[in-house]
């Protein structure tokens, strides 16, 4: 293998001065925005300031703040996720003190899920912060350009 | 709740009719790569004819072929996750029968990673349906708007 950087190679922190071939990875959109994705993540976890609130538990966070008489199924088909997957995820904030479950409005046999103040204060910190980290990431873009980026997202696989 | 649909809100199957208001989410780019990235996922699992090679597994089936004498450590580092992910996503490959493992050269500690002619045939017939997924994902995008859209993603984080 050339150890000479080329297109779609990266260094392998391993392979003392060999880069790492990507193949065809490199040439897919997709994995462009994996890889955004990737570091969307990176940035987020580096930010917040309360370790306990993942992407996906500040995702449900918000959403249950956001709406009342909010279901578990509701918060799985909003999130993309499984049932058993929003179950545990309202298990784990359950267990961090920061939703409450309640009998729903009109069926006894529903429970619609709310923010404890803790769960509240958690929100409020880590969306101060986010809302930074969410700027930051876009900092080398013109407005225009990211407004553009923007609309182009929202299109990708409609 | 209203039920009028409006910015930030998105049908709830199980609510009726009511919307699922998402908050501040909609108004972070972090979450627009998100969305972006699970419709990704999503048409990835949709397109490939084997469905044991998710977008994880195929990422590291193409980095395993395009490098000779690659350790976990260096899949480890090219995939972003930790060295236990990528032990784990090995023991799966090969217990699928798609890759093996060898002594690597100059290091009798280390094994490197190859594919199995099974692995092959499974990467080069998911690669062909890939391919055109990935075109799919951006069939609406003009050719200057999909250079546009890269080069914008690449500096996301960055």
């Amino acid at each position: 293998m050339s150890s000479i950087p080329k297109k779609g190679a990266r260094r392998g922190g391993g392979r003392a001065g060999n880069t790492v071939n990507f193949g065809l990875l490199d040439e897919l959109t997709g994995y462009a925005i994996k890889r955004a994705h990737e570091r969307v993540f990176e940035a987020f976890m580096a930010a917040t300031p309360d370790p306990h609130v993942t992407p996906p538990r500040y995702a449900a966070l918000m959403i249950i703040a956001s709406n009342g008489d909010l279901t578990q199924t509701d918060l799985a088909e909003s999130l993309g996720i499984a049932r058993s997957g929003a179950a545990a995820m309202v298990k784990a904030l359950q267990d961090l003190g920061y939703v409450s479950q309640a009998a729903a409005d009109g069926d006894r046999r529903a429970v619609s899920l709310a923010l404890t103040p803790a769960g509240r204060i958690a929100l409020d910190a880590v969306t101060t912060e986010i809302r930074k980290n969410d700027a930051a990431l876009t900092a080398s873009f013109a407005p225009d350009e990211l407004k553009t980026f923007l609309a182009l997202l929202e299109r990708v696989g409609l």
